[in-house]
Parts: C-alpha cells; sequence; structure tokens
C-alpha cells in the first residue's frame, strides 16, 4: 500500500451487530474508508444515526452518523473497491450474488457461500493460501469477471479454534481426531437473539446448526487445495489425512468471547509434549503480520500460563480481540493434548476476520484498487 | 423399616451450605429426625437460626430454629445412629476420624477419606456394593469397631457422570474412553466461594483439583472390589478393563446444576446406538428405587428428547434434583456416542447422595439402629 | 365451597408465560379444573405438549399434556364456570369482550380493560369491594348480561406495592406522596422477552408504558367507589384524599421477583414511626385469608428483620409466591416512612391474583357455578 | 505545567482493586511518572507482576511489571510528589496519617479521613473550592507541615449524583431535597468482595454504610466553607439553605457502573422544566475542563434524549469512565424533577477522581513539585 492512500469500501447489513462492528472498526482503520452504508429499505434514506439501533459500548463514530443509509443494490456501491457484508442469511445469498455479478469484490461474513466448491472459506491466519481459487470463481461466472468475487470468512466458534489447529499441523504435522466443547457467547447469535429468560442462570446446550458448521468448516480451512488433470482446483477437505471432528456446542451467559476446550490426537508418533506445543502456539507468525496487514496483532496466539487463564471477561478485548488466546495446555489421558481457546465472535471471529481478508487481498493484488 | 420407626440423625458442619442442605432435606425426611447439629466453636451455644446464614431458598425448617448448636465432638452425637458430614476438608479428617472412633456411623460429603483403601466411595445409584468393604474397615480399626465406620459420596461432577456410565456399562459392557467437559454451577464452591467479580459475564475453565478427582474417583467407583488370596479387599479401580478419562472442568454463572458434556467409547464392537444408549439409559433402575429408599426418584435418569435439553434452570429441580438428565444422544466422530449430562450439584450431587447411601445402609443393615 | 365440589374453568392464551403460569397453578387447585386450553389458531388442534414451549422450572403438569388446545371463540369455553386470561394485550381486547358478551366471567390478567369505568382493577388483598361495581358493568351491556362479566388484576409492579400501601392505609389513614423505584425482573416481560444483549451486566432504566401505569393503577385501586346521586357507580382515584404518585422503573437482570424502594408521605401528623409501620404490615389480614381463599398464603406480608432483606432469589418463592416480602422499614429524611418490597410478579403480580380474584368471586357468590 | 515535564508519584495499595487502577490510569498519564508502588509486608519485595492478581481488561501496564514492590512506608515515597492511596479503610487511617506528617501530599480514595473537619472531600467536578482548606489543615499539624497534607474524593455513588447536583445548584440554586435511589456495581466492593453466590440472579438491597456516606457526603461536598470570626474556616454542611438527602442502596449484577434514580425538590419557586435541566446539565463546564486537566473529557455531563438511556454495559466507558451520563430528565409527581444518572464507579468514583483532584492541585500549585 502506497502512503497515504484509501480504499473506498461499503458496508451491507449495516445496521445489524455485524455490520455496526464493521463500521467501528472501518472508521479507524488506516487505509479504508466508507463510502456506503447498505440496510433494508425500511432503513435506506435515513442517516445512518437514524436508521440504527447502535449496541456497541462505543459511540457511533461522528463520520458515519448522517451518512445516508442506502439499500443493498449495486448501483450504490459502484465507487467501491471493497464490499463488507454482515447481511443476515435470509437475504445475504441473493444480494451477494447480486454484487459479484455487478463485478464488485464481497468478503462476506454470512454463511451462504461457504459451501460453495469456488469460494474460498478463509480465516486469515489459517488459509490466505485459498485465495487462489479466485480466478476460477471469476472465470466460472458469465459473463467472466475481472474484479468481482466472493470471499467469506468461517464461523465464529470454527475462526477460534482453527488457529491453533494451524499452527499445531505446520509444527507437528496432521491431527487426526480433534474433540472441541465450546461455550458460546450471547452475541453470537445477534440482536435481538438469545432471549434474557434462556441463559441468565443458565446453559442451553444446543445451538443450531452450528456443530455441524465446526466439523465441515475446519475441514476446509486446514485442507488444502486440489488440481485435477483439467487444471481444476477443488478444495480437498483434508483428505490425505482424513481428520475426524467431533463438537459440542453450549450457549453460555457470556456477553463477547467463546471459549472452548480442545482435546488433539496428532498422526505423528510420538505426539509433542504439553512444552513443545505451548512453544509452537507461541512462535506462529502467519503471513498476515509478516506481510504488514493493519489489522494484524503483535502475537497472534496468545499463550497463558497461569492455571485459571484465558477468561472471556479479562482477555477477549486484548490485542482488540483481533489474536485468540490459548491456555491449560496439558496432556490428554484419552488423544494427546488438550487445551483451552478464546476468540472474540465480534472480532477475529467475524468482521476483524472480513477486514483482515481484505487486507491481505490488497497487499497481495487480488482486489483492484486503481 | 419398620412403619412409623424414627432414626436420629446428626449433622456436623450444620452451619455450611452443604449442611443447610442436609438439614432441608432432614426435615422432610420420612425416618431420619435431627438429634444434634454441631459446627465451630464460635457457633456453638447459638440457637440455630442466630448461628447460621441461611442461604436456602426455602425458610429455616421451624423444628431445628431453636436448636442449640454444639461442638463437634462425639460425646453430643452418641444418640445418633448416622452422622452426616458436611464439613470443610480442613477440618473434616480429624474430626470424623474421631467420630468413626466412637463407635459412630458417618456418612460424609467430605473429599478426606474418599481416597481411603477401606472407605467406600459410594453413588448410592451406582456402586453401593462398595459398602461390602464396611467390615474390614471396622475391623482394621483399634479397637476393631462394631458399628462406627466412614462412607464417604463423591465429588458433585463426578456424580452426575458415574450414574449413567454405571447404566451404560450394564447394558453394553465396559468403557474403554471417557472425555468430559463440565460447566459447573458455583454453588459447587461453597459459600462464600465464587466472587461474583470472577464469573458475572464470564467462564473460569479451571477448577483446582476438580479435573484430577473427576478422573480419579471414576476409577474407584466404576471399578468392583477384588479379593487376595489372603482375603483382603481392595477397590480395582476398573483393572480388568482400564478406562481412561479426561476431564476439562469450567465454571460458569449458573447458580445449580452441573452440565457436562461427555463422549464415550466402548470396549465392545460395534457400539450400541444412540437409541440403544437412550433406551439403556431410561430403563435404569439401582437399588435404591427397587428396594425403597425413600429419597430416590421415580425415575434415576431422565432422557430429554429434545434438541436442546437438559438445562440447568429448567431441569436441576426435577424430582428434588435426586436424578440426572440426559439428553443430546447421538453419535460422536471421534469416540462411540455424545451426549450432555445435567446433575444437580446441591441435591445428587451432595447432600442427597449422603442420604440415599445412608438409606440404602439401614435398609441392608449396615447402619445398627437397634 | 361445598366440600368436593369443582368448579370447570378455562384459560385463553395457554400457550404464554402467563398462561403456562395457570395452568401450573390450576393442576394443583383445590376447586378448579381445567376444561378448555384457547390459543392462536396456530396452536389449535394440537395435543397441549405439542403446542407449547414450555419454560417453566416444573413439567407440564400431565393432566393437560394430551388436552387438545382450541382456539379462543366462546363456544368451546361454554362449560367453563370461569375463564383466565393471559392473552397479549394485541389480542385481549377483542377476545375478552366476546366471552364476556356470551355471559361467560373472565378473569383477566392483561391491561386492556384496567382503564375502563366499569371494569374493576382487583388486587386481592387490596380491594376486593370493587366487584360491587359488576351488576352495573353487566346492565351495561346490552343485552344486559346474567353471569358474564370482565374482572382485571394490576400490572405486576403495582400489585407488590399496594398491598402493603393498603395495610398502611387501614392503620395510618390516607398516604398523601409515594415515591418508588422499581427493579423488575425480566420474566415480567414474557418470552421473548427481554433479549439478553440488552440485560446482561447491565440495567435498562425505563419499561414502556410502567411508569405510568404504575401511578395511575394505584389511585384506581387504592380509590373507593363514588355513588352518584342517580345511583352511577364510578371509582373515585383516590379523590378525596388526593395521592401524588412518582414511579422509575428499571429492568434488571434478575429471574423472578420484582424489588421495589418505596418512600411515602402519611397525611395524618405525626406520622407513625417504623415500629408502627413494621407492626401494622406484619398485623395486616385481608378478606382473602379470612374468607377462606385456598391460594390465600398464611402471611400476607412477610416482614423481614434483616438488614438486607428481602431479596429475589431468596424469598420470592416463599408461600409459593403468593405473599409480599417487606424489609428496611426505616424513617426517610425527605418523606416519612421508606421500606423495600418485593413481589414475585409471575405468581401474586399475575397469574394468583387472577386466581385469587376468582376465589373470592366464588365465595362472595358473584360468578355463578350452578 | 510546563512542557515536557514529569511528576514522580506513588500508589499506596497498589496491588488491589483501586490500587490497578490507578497504575493502569497512571501508566497513561501525560505528567504523572509511577515512582513506588506500597503494598502489604507480605508482598513487599516482589516485583509487581508477581505480587498482583491482576483483575483488569487489559493487561498489567509493561513499565510497572518488573517494579519491586514496597512496603507503606514514607521513606519509599519521598521522591514523590503525589502519593495516591487505593488503601483499604483498616490500614488507610494510621498510613496516610504518617504520609502527611512526613510532609507527603496524599491523594486518598480511603474513607478514613472523609468527615475529618480539616480535610476536603473534593469531587473535582464539584468542590475543588474546598482545596482552601488545606493551609489550615497544615497548619494544625504539629510540627506544621509544608508540603504535606491529606485530601480525600468521595464514595463511588455520591460521586455519581453530586455532579448533576452541582450543575442544578449552579444554574437554579439550592436543592432543597433529594431522593434517590442507587443500583451499585459488584467492582464497588472490590475484591472479592461480593460472593458470586449473593448477586447471581439476584438484587441485595443493602450496602453496609453506604445510606450514610451517600447522605452526609453530598452535605460536605455540596456545601460551602464558612469562616469564623477567629479566621477559623469550617465545612458548613449546606447549612445555609438546609439539604435534606434521602438514600436507599442496592447492589445488583452489573460489574462496573453505579445507575442512581434521582428525585429533586428546588428551593426556588416555580422549579425549572425538565427542557432547562438538560439544558444546564449539558452546559456544565466545572474548572477541571477550562483549566486544562489532562484526565478531564471533553463533556463532564452527558445528557442522552433517548428513553432508555444511560445503561451501564453501553454507557460506562464513554470517555474513559470520566464523565457522568445522565438521562430521562422529566418531571416528578412528587418532588420536582426526576432523572437517571450513570457514573463509572471504578473511574470517576474512584481514581479518576483522585487523579482529577490531583491535576488541579498540581495546576493551582497546591502540590509542591519543585
Amino acid at each position: 500500500m502506497q502512503e497515504g492512500r484509501t480504499i473506498k469500501v461499503g458496508v451491507l447489513g449495516a445496521t445489524g451487530t455485524v455490520g455496526q462492528r464493521f463500521i467501528t472498526l472501518l472508521s479507524a482503520h488506516p487505509w479504508f474508508v466508507i463510502d456506503a452504508l447498505g440496510a433494508s429499505s425500511r432503513s435506506a434514506g435515513k442517516p445512518y444515526a437514524k436508521a440504527v439501533k447502535w449496541k456497541q459500548s462505543t459511540p457511533i463514530p461522528s463520520a458515519v452518523r448522517e451518512v445516508g443509509v442506502v439499500e443493498c443494490v449495486p448501483e450504490h456501491f459502484k465507487d467501491c473497491a471493497i464490499v463488507f457484508s454482515g447481511l443476515d442469511a435470509d437475504v445475504a445469498g441473493d444480494i451477494e450474488a447480486a454484487f459479484r455479478s455487478a463485478d464488485l469484490a464481497v468478503f462476506s461474513n454470512s454463511k451462504n457461500f461457504r459451501k460453495d466448491p469456488h469460494v474460498p472459506l478463509i480465516v486469515p491466519y489459517a488459509n490466505p493460501a485459498h485465495f487462489a481459487i479466485i480466478p476460477q470463481q471469476q472465470a466460472l461466472q458469465s459473463p467472466p469477471l475481472k474484479k468481482g468475487f466472493i470471499v467469506t470468512n468461517a464461523n465464529c466458534s470454527t475462526t477460534a479454534v482453527v488457529i491453533p489447529l494451524t499452527a499445531l499441523e505446520r509444527a507437528f504435522g496432521p491431527i487426526e481426531s480433534m474433540l472441541v466443547t465450546t461455550m458460546q457467547a450471547i452475541s453470537g447469535a445477534g440482536y435481538p437473539g438469545v432471549p434474557s429468560l434462556d441463559i441468565l442462570d443458565n446453559i442451553v446446550p444446543y445451538i443450531g446448526g452450528e456443530e455441524e458448521k465446526l466439523e465441515w468448516e475446519t475441514l476446509k480451512i486446514l485442507g488444502g487445495i486440489a488440481e485435477g488433470d483439467d487444471g481444476v482446483k477443488a478444495f480437498d477437505m483434508h483428505a490425505r489425512h482424513p481428520l475426524r471432528v467431533s463438537a459440542s456446542c453450549n450457549r453460555v451467559p457470556v456477553i463477547d468471547g467463546h471459549t472452548e476446550c480442545v482435546s488433539v490426537r496428532f498422526a505423528r508418533r510420538p505426539p509433542p509434549s504439553p512444552q513443545q506445543v505451548r512453544e509452537a502456539l507461541a512462535a506462529f507468525t502467519p503471513d498476515a503480520q509478516t506481510i504488514g496487514c493493519p489489522s494484524a496483532p503483535r502475537h497472534t496466539i496468545v499463550v497463558h500460563e497461569e492455571a485459571d487463564r484465558p477468561q472471556p471477561r479479562l482477555d477477549r478485548y486484548y490485542q482488540d480481540g483481533a489474536s485468540v488466546s490459548v491456555g491449560r495446555v496439558r496432556q490428554c489421558p484419552v488423544l494427546d493434548i488438550k487445551f483451552v481457546v478464546l476468540g472474540n465472535n465480534v472480532s477475529i471471529g467475524a468482521a476483524t476476520s472480513s477486514i483482515l481478508n481484505a487486507e491481505i487481498a490488497v497487499l497481495k493484488g487480488i482486489v483492484v484498487t486503481k
């Protein structure tokens, strides 16, 4: 990025919870400048501050208070080099497809295209190599696209766990089995989301579709890209070393921050020791850090030594929630190693991942910024 | 039990949280009548209602309000056929030993004697067969005892999970591996216990000593009793079929009720299906039910069909907390079967277990009631 | 009531939260027998257990599990001597009016008719004398009714405070000013009600319409009935001794139980002392107790001496939530006396009040039970 | 302050919750540099990071991690121009007196000297004029002091309410009566503070000593200083216009931020309208802002127009918690005007007030900084 350059961006679903988080982060971003805010026709035409029911603990950034909200149609976003989507799943599919067709680069936090065989599902610290599928995605549209594409980021509970798993596979080779029990914050369900009567003084040991997402997305993200004889690329779903994933997902009365208890078994014998695991996690330095993404934290994985950490309330906002915390690395009597992961579901688990993906795409020339 | 007979009992640690729970349950008990309430010398001499900082959601039973609290010395309890102990671990060891030496039958909720090779660790629905060690325990004291002994019940998080494990081993043979992640209520830590600043809007992924307790106690409870050539009995710790247990214990902002996500692998192949597991759990009928323990519930294991149950707030008080709830029985992609268990830590996880153990001991003639 | 007689009753809005509470209470009632359960057309035709999303901490009463839900039309309720309504305000007006027109006796927990000049707003321990308006209400319908009428009970936050105010006015004459700050439980907003993101680790110092309701309803309930020269009766709104009421209503993260800090100034000088107030509250014995209502508690107002009581979690379920708790009675440096009231909003603040009103109406012959 | 100058400061009670907050704020302060950290003899000698059980949601500032903790004796603080005290009340009296005797300037958050007739109780936006008592305080010590003194700041619940009261008295003359009901955060009780079993799903309508403090401190702060014929100065406790204050204090399950419902009656008739009150509050600009205190916020009182604000979770961290929020300004049917105040008890309600008091003292030359 050239010093002092700015890049115009838009936000779809700007009044929702993910949209509010996008706006909070983008308002302080060194490169990106908000050019358009899209929401439903009910909000369109109003100044942003009137259209939104703001629920963040910092005030609405003054630069967007008076910005007029527009409908989510491409013509209002034609000056945007990047469009971030925080749309609800019930509308995200059609709108994001329309934006791509209009040759716009869409970075989506929604689930609709995550399973698409030509759309990468990118956790910025884990698999930015999957951007390699973009040219094929563009070529397959009719007419073929020059600039437009869709990139998705992962579900919040998946994101938290695949970051340490990536570090472990790089250091110690393939993981064979992973058993994870999550304790997920209420903000993961959006607003109004979880009724208070369901969660105060309670645990709900079920989140619809979450376990399937966590089990499936992990395979797509940790897997590679295989190229057929015909040159067609496909996600291999960790096929060379089959990985079994078992997830149990729980909702807990925590506002922000997903805590996950993880046990893994490595293919390679003997497995690494807890101390080797701790060191590999602490040393993990993904491309996002080295190529200069402004939203990358100083430490991607913060390894805690205290017996009772990480804890969501104390650790979720560290480094603006752009890192994950790991603690309690120890031997697992059933698999090999167990540990606790904490990821901030509204930051690295959502908007921060989209923004980091866009930063990587800018730095690698995948986004056309003129 | 002969119709209309009553049995005098005492409570040690009567002003503590477990003691309060003992008193609440015993005040409504058809057989047991409170004869003595023991606490520290600071409380001794006061009427119970003045000595206690009552924290139950039902008022102090009127029958004990004016009972004078005594010190925890055997002479004040000599009319008691049974002494229940809710003492803190820092004093329980000496006091319970002294009571046993005075030929009193002690049913303890404390951890001090759980690892003793001659003291049974009994979960009433799981291993009442371990009462068989009592004669040996009595014979080993000097002088040998006629009526006195110590019986312990298990840690609250252990109790919840060993009940369904017992049902599964009876139906499908030995379990080979068990991985459990607990989400434990604050009442498990007693009063004052967990500071509110540590747990409001938070998870603490660590409870000192809890994982070791859960891993170790499970083996003692699910194991049998081996008899040497010399006729000496010993707990076999599930030795004939080694069982690997891995526990991750978390404190959560829930008042009562431990929720546990469990995965198991059976020795026998092929393993049972989820539906077979559900049926075996629902059909489980331990001795405590069939021999007529008044505190036994109608259904020992309540199997939930709804996708989002059990939940502590909705299910913990069912059957006065004397049963456990199991839900979400499904296949585990890593081990065989996974499910969610809910046990009320202050009922079946604590005082209710002690009382049921005492009921079994009365019905089997192990307690001498004249 | 004649020994062993039963009275058929119906419940409108049977699947909602108030309806669930009605069903829980009525299933254990000595007189009333559920004959019909009404809900929306979406639920009609289904067995109750399938139609309801049950949210109580006791299971669905077995007697109603298989009862077929019907639509809320009078013909399905023609055998009911009493119809309890837990309908939402958006539909309660038309449906309750239709039931009255069909000559049915409706005891409603909804707000729609509370301001009607011919409908009594009755808190059972405060103003059962207002049943006297019923003949006029019946005469004014066309055609005039013989058995049908509507009786409402008060808003939950009003109910808690008017009970001690009634006791105080009886003992010490008119109150001149009352300032109340409420801390209201989330269950007061129904289900799904308050989003968890709005209330976890938070206070919301506003509940739409609540302050106006509390200020207005208090006047109607504590006031008398004036009779004009033409014999027409009207509620006098405490007109002979104008009463100023100021309410500040807050939502707090408590599941059940509204806590209210109250200050009052009496017309009579000098005002009573705190001790006189305590004694008057403890001695308060409304008609509901003396005439034999089965749902009346032994103590209508429980006066606490401990400095830190009442507390919702510890005191809300005492006497099945049918009483109110008062504590911290002390001098107010600005008005005369201040104290804290706790009322269980889902019991005496809702369904229990309706049922008590019906019991009074039965005992006084206002309901025709053949 | 001269550009680039720094002032050495010390912190007493550095490992406690108030001490941790002092350290967090001072580490980012433009003038003050931490020179000494004092704690109990148990902590003395250890590096700060080992001595403290850190409970803030930002990490320990790196500059203090390795600072060696010292005992709270003046010789270790002799280079400090200012000593901030976050000591517990049981030790603060003796230690702070000793520091003053050693000619050190102590800014204390503890309650011990608040009632001292020669010690000012200063809320920085309300009564910095009370610094005028300092020379008399110094002269009365034997030997008389040149630089040493004690200044206290107010209790957290008092601080929040006296700030708008100050604004109102300046605009509309004396207040005659004030009735306040507080809903106070758990962090106000320090750590470990409130047991979670006492506050989860609960309200505690009592905080020991809090109501007396709020009632008494308000008079000292809002009152002036009277000078006798002998030239001796004394706090007049608002004597020229007697002010009646009635407080009801509640503990609520909120982590940070005290919410207070306030009703006031003015001496002047007619009283101001709600709109006039809103404008006066928003326009309030205390000296701390105009003389250039670096910790003063841009807006001392933030006036909210939305019906449901302020809320602790959304508004407590605005402007680093150095302002107070007021909302719901409306007529009170009993007194004149009522409104809701929110003050961050750990910021403006504690350490931030001490630091602002020190900044004012520096700028006014009351602290000797060489």
